[in-house]
């Protein structure tokens, strides 16, 4: 049933289907650009009120799906905005009957990347497009400009380009958007998106630990802080609205607002999966798993206070100088989060190799820089990186972020030190520190390892003087002195 | 094609499936006990090599898979020892129209466990029964005592008693095989068993590593420390061998065997699922996981070396007493093992949990004691452990153990300092450390994570002043001071 009449066919030229608060952004967006948007809902009333609250817009709409359809000029392009899982294949399969060869379907939400591949294959055999785009930004990003990334097939996107170049967030480097690679590809970025995001938020969170116990300092103390390091080179979204958080108070208690909130953070869905997926793609992200882990440790309070009663907590504060040991912690933030953006970056790569996704990892540090949660003065850094040498094997050895990493080394091994002494947790900052030191290191000491291996499973190794020759086993136990 | 003549139908007690040096080895062990046994392999000439070889024994088989089939008294009882994957599927197809209700197959391979499960369905509704069973040890193990693990229906579980407890390892503490659990739980008990296997050789390897780069100690010396920390706390398997393996020369070049070996491993299958299903179970295990990616690095051979010139390598030697630090990384190996074992019960107690295994942690821990990979002395300690409190959060808050770690807390802190100070990776003690820090914490910093979470995403919060008063949003923006 529908709950106005129905729109003229072929009246508007972009669909939002699902109007939560993202959707309803979205499709403002889309309006704000001069496009006429036409809207569908599942509760049909939604329609009815999202059109009469915008009644000053060139909108339409139904909560009939045929009619919502037909509305559209054709090549139809429908951005649906609903729960990532079944919803959407339950969707895809109420469209696909009414839409003509040609037609695309973007799926803006969460999903896994393989169900977009899965589901570009099935649309495609019915000639029709079918896009999986990740959208950051959050609510105030969809409304105004958030960051894009896009996967379908390379021809159909000449039809969304102008479209999302308009609502997308800009920056001095351009449209936060552009397209990210053929099916799964634009999901699995905003999947690394996200872990990225957890690695950063756990860095921060343990560099505000260390300010808080080690130090003393109090929430408003550590804004200024915060607020400091945003002019500099930690400069971001996320480093701002720290200080901003820090900053506000409780208009119960009068305290600051962070100290009463409960600490447990979960930890799901595209997180989880970057870690997942890093594994069966063998890409070493540390810091992200790190950051997943600590999540998990905080959601369990319960045993950790029961735990802090019999191992004790930690008590001891810092005794060096202050200042020196903040601009530490700044350093200790940002070379962390370099290893963190360079473990992101490998993982995408990896992924573009292993499907033949053909991934620009430049113009991925590039639509970033804008829009989305992680925008960072960071992302136009590595832009310039891959700028200068798009072929480099890690972002640590390229020429000018080696030299910032080793200028922030000794102050990053004094904080994981200190915090190790202090007993203050800081998993990302020291799982940062032995990628880096791992990475670096011409001789692991796995040597020992495929020994072992050898000796109790005959799982033989390869020699180091002769690496290409082949893997050879050992009778260990013949050659043991008695 | 029968390679011998048929055996007698009904003449055999106990079947074994794949002549590879595992199913060999296992056939022998139970023949050893008296049991007369049946085999067949897919290459039918196999079964008549083996059964000539060990022509003096009471066993039997054929190439012929129902007559192998028909060899065997009911109910049959038969162990297939072969490649996981779709062989195991394919195996299965073939075998059950030759079986009867009641009959036993059980793989002893390294099968994913929900294969294992989707198995034992499909097997229960044809009334057969299908056993998933971890089996440790190597090829030792295997002939003369095996961990084993089988998961499946507890009634025909009495079927298999007598023969599984008579090839098993013996300890002080009984045979080293016990029911696990209903169909997966038998394969997931062996999945965490190399996921700590893993977290085993990767303290091992750091320790190594530390007392070769930052003492300067030869692979000699070395294996003298290694042959004495097995006579204290650390006493175990995987101890004693690096000791040994520490001691032999190259037979070609007359140096320590274990310098001319190339310093590259793999991580897959088992360790790499572990961590992937303790995300999906919310368990962190990061000593685990920081073992995975230390082995994924340790892989990336070329592009280390590249980066040892670009960004240094650690040369510095520790200058403090030798005797000092050896003593310390002794503690810090023990201790961030009591970490690395307390995740794996927890992970074992989450997924019986998620599947209603019914797991007894404490039954696990004892038959591990013997017969596997990590048989420890550390074993029979966490055996008590759970002999005093069964349901104890955590191995660290069991007061024993937490005794233990505490004494060791003060070098284990010193060791992951020096490493960090000299740039020796060390991601399982460091990564152990923050779990065990992490894990004490009364307070983690996840409280500033959930305000920055609402602040972007309006993902609401709970307050500490009353958590179970439900999830809360605030206007952030309205309250921030400009």
């Amino acid at each position: 049933m529908s709950t106005t009449s129905a729109p003229a066919v072929g009246s508007a030229q972009f669909g939002v289907v699902g109007l939560g608060v993202m959707g309803q952004n979205l499709a403002l967006n889309v309006s704000d650009h001069g496009q006429v948007v036409s809207v569908w809902n599942l509760e049909a009333d939604w329609v009815t009120k999202f059109l009469t609250q915008h009644s000053d817009r060139k909108m339409t709409g139904s909560g009939d799906l045929k009619e919502f359809v037909q509305s559209l000029a054709r090549p139809r392009r429908i951005l649906m905005m609903i729960m990532a899982g079944n919803p959407v294949d339950q969707m895809l399969d109420k469209l696909a009957p009414l839409l003509e060869p040609g037609d695309i379907v973007i799926d803006g939400g969460n999903s896994f990347f393989k169900d977009t591949q899965r589901r570009e294959a099935a649309y495609r055999t019915k000639n029709l497009n079918f896009f999986g785009m990740g959208v950051s930004g959050g609510e105030e990003g969809a409304r105004f400009g958030p960051s894009l990334m896009p996967g379908g097939d390379e021809a159909s996107y000449e039809h969304l380009k102008p479209t999302l170049e308009a609502i997308a967030a800009k920056t001095d480097y351009g449209a936060c958007v552009t397209y990210v690679g053929p099916n799964g590809a634009g999901h699995f970025v905003k999947m690394v998106h996200n872990g990225i995001e957890y690695g950063d938020m756990q860095l921060i969170a343990e560099a505000y630990d260390l300010l808080r116990k080690a130090l003393g300092l109090g929430a408003k103390e550590i804004a200024a802080i915060f607020e400091e390091w945003n002019k500099g080179k930690l400069e971001s979204y996320l480093i701002e609205i720290t200080s901003h958080v820090l900053q506000v108070d409780d208009p119960e208690t009068g305290k600051p607002l962070v100290d009463m909130i409960l600490d447990k953070a979960g930890q799901k869905g595209t997180g989880k999966w970057t870690q997942q997926i890093a594994l069966d793609l063998a890409v070493p992200i540390p810091t992200i798993g790190a950051a997943l882990d600590a999540r998990v440790l905080s959601s369990m309070k319960d045993e950790r206070v029961a735990a802090s009663k019999k191992l004790g907590a930690p008590s001891r504060q810092y005794s060096g100088d202050k200042k020196e040991f903040i601009n530490a912690v700044q350093d200790a933030l940002y070379a962390s989060k370099v290893c963190s953006y360079a473990q992101g970056m490998s993982l995408i790569r990896a992924g573009s190799k292993e499907w033949n996704w053909n991934v620009n990892l430049r113009e991925m540090a590039r639509i970033w820089t804008g829009g989305c949660i992680i925008r960072a003065r960071l992302l136009a850094d590595i832009m310039h990186a891959f700028d200068r040498d798009a072929n480099v094997a890690n972002l640590l050895v390229e020429s000018e972020f080696t030299s910032r990493v080793l200028e922030s080394e000794k102050n990053w091994r004094s904080v994981v030190q200190t915090a190790a002494g202090l007993g203050i947790p800081t998993p990302a900052f020291s799982s940062s520190l032995a990628y880096f030191d791992s990475y670096r290191s011409m001789q692991l000491p796995q040597n020992l390892t495929q020994a072992q291996r050898d000796f109790f499973g005959a799982h033989t190794y390869q020699r180091a003087d002769r690496p290409d020759a082949g893997f050879v086993h050992t009778d260990w136990i013949k050659l043991v002195k008695k």
